[in-house]
């Protein structure tokens, strides 16, 4: 399995392109295929999300209509109209039935869409869909908001390609992702249950490890294409979807509004992959390790407060490691404070990746989370989103 | 009812005193009399827990014990030992049983205490016990750790009183609630059950309000002690000493790290009270929200997204209103955007104590929260509490 800092265009049959400007954007994909998604489970999904939930049943896709700036959420019954409408100007011009478009929107909640907007900019991206580097970089800055750099990975293996393109969201972590995430492949997996059961597994073991649970956004959506070229084993492709949207989960994390830090969180030696989960999640998303992870301080103290206030097994037998990709610092061992604080923030210091490492010391079980550290950026890009 | 901006020694029979240096403080309460207390459901509790919820349990009470700037959690025996010590130096100079005082700290997690600096300081505070306005002052001061202002309030009953001093904390909301709340009062309502069952009532709905679900910290106890001098009606007493909860509340709210603004949320038309205190609690705690409210920016879009996150009855018919004590601003009507956000924002901008009312429109059970909003001031103070 190799990674390449590329896009979307390189599973032949995609073509793309888009178009930002200031706080809109509008993206189109073109590709022939089967298609899968998994969804927000907030219960006011936006109309998008709605729409698309509809015409995925199908499982047949010839394109996808992606605009950012605005999320057509809270928008009621005209919202849904647009939404289709989205569809339907798309689905015109390629000569398809709407149900082959899938639709996606992230931005401001309960603006209506501007139409007018949406259907000039479809005339200008329309013409320009291709199949070169450009397009796939055009299309993945077209769907981003706050987003500080753009989100894409490709994984080639022997015989096929996994390529996906994703829109981060500051608010990620750690309470409403608001994101977008399209892959594509060439790779032919035989039916759609398990097209789908793949999608599953790997957003299980990526994108849901960046979310707390059931905080997810009006529109969150992540969507798998298949070209259906080359036959591949399920195991096999499955590792290699889930390597994509790992390598996304990361980017997002780390591009976290304001984030100056990636953090990974491993808990090990738990009673049960439960509590090794709720744990991991819990100091993820823990607003005082946050910061603390920001001032670059050791603050082992908050993360022992945090795995207190969870329902999990868990006394102060506790060992607690920062590390970062060449070097591990233990900071309590067994329940012991070993006074290296000095030495964790120098590393802290230096390194723009970070894992904490927690044995619960009560079993074998074991889990992972990943977040970002929460700084001045962040308050100033959120308090001031709206106006 | 009468509310005065008074303190402890408004109650007949109570002594204190507090020292406050730097980052370190202690403090003393001296009266006899009966005591109930709740305590953290955190499952790493810190030693003082410990030996006081172990002492509480006999229900008499002739002293409290009390030091800042280090929070003697996650010490193991020796916390507990230095816990007990705490309660021994101070029954002792009372010639009481040990079992008489009451121990709580708050500050860093995971440090020994300095005993030296705490025996040193007791032979300070305690032959200056007694009950001058001046004493009750200095006893809220030395409970403080980030706190801004002391937290007093006092509650006056036609035959009796009660008074209530707390130490209120950064991290109270959405995290981590360190807090040391004290209550006194003359009156008697006849037996030790009677004065649990009415704490733990004004503890739900006013403490408890504060905090997200089981997230308390290592240390916070709450203790009502009773001189037991006049009987009263039982709900007429609850209703004053929830009063008196409330109120120090609010105070611990509005002096949340680095906040700016009391954030109260009232949820009617809920389907069930359980919707509503979720809903209420989830809005007060938002990450999102509180940014939002920081910078005046009245993005009810957030206030949805966190609704639609939840596991309760709600679909798009909401209304959504702010309001401060003068002026009610509906943002949001049965679902349909008024479009006076400009109106909102002005209203934010010159109010410190803002309300969010939303209405489910499904029922009509009601919940209620409380919360700050969330500023640079709070990433300055936290990432550097430690170093």
């Amino acid at each position: 399995m190799r990674i390449l800092n590329s896009g979307i265009t390189e599973v032949r049959g995609v073509k793309c392109w888009g178009y930002k400007r200031g706080k809109l954007g509008l993206g189109l994909v073109h590709c022939k295929g089967s298609i899968v998604g998994v969804f927000t489970k907030n219960k006011l999904k936006a109309a998008p999300v709605k729409v698309t939930m509809e015409h995925i049943k199908r499982g047949r896709v010839s394109g996808i209509i992606a605009n950012s700036g605005n999320a057509n959420a809270f928008t009621g019954k005209k919202g849904i109209e647009n939404a289709k409408k989205m569809a339907k100007i798309y689905a015109k011009e390629l000569g398809v039935d709407e149900s082959e478009i899938m639709v996606a929107s992230t931005g401001v909640i309960g603006i209506q869409l501007d139409m007018s907007w949406i259907e000039k900019t479809f005339k200008k991206v329309f013409p320009k869909l291709s199949d070169t580097r450009e397009a796939s970089i055009r299309f993945a800055k077209s769907i981003t908001t706050t987003d500080s750099f753009i989100k894409e990975v490709v994984v080639k293996n022997k015989n096929y390609t996994i390529a996906g393109v994703a829109k981060g969201a500051g608010m990620i972590c750690p309470n409403l992702a608001t994101m977008l995430a399209f892959i594509f492949t060439d790779a032919k997996l035989g039916s759609i249950e398990l097209m789908r059961e793949s999608l599953k597994t790997a957003v299980n073991n990526s994108f849901n490890l960046l979310t707390v649970d059931n905080e997810m956004s009006t529109n969150d959506m992540v969507l798998l294409t298949s070209l259906n070229k080359k036959l591949v084993n399920f195991d096999d492709f499955t590792k290699g979807l889930t390597k994509v949207c790992l390598e996304l989960s990361k980017m997002i994390a780390k591009d976290g509004e304001g984030a100056t830090k990636l953090i990974e969180v491993e808990v090990i030696g738990a009673a049960s992959n439960l509590d090794a989960n709720k744990a991991a999640k819990k100091i993820a998303s823990s607003l005082l390790i946050k910061t603390a992870i920001f001032g670059c301080s050791p603050n082992w103290g908050r993360i022992i407060s945090a795995l207190g206030s969870l329902d999990i097994e868990v006394d102060e037998n506790i060992t607690i490691k920062i590390a970062n990709s060449s070097k591990e610092i233990c900071l309590v061992e067994k329940g012991k404070p070993l006074g290296t604080e000095k030495l964790a923030q120098k590393l802290m210091k230096v390194s723009d990746e970070l894992k904490i490492i927690v044995n619960l010391h009560k079993g074998d079980a074991r889990g992972y989370a990943i977040g970002c550290d929460l700084g001045y950026k962040y308050v100033r890009l959120n308090s001031q989103y709206f106006t």
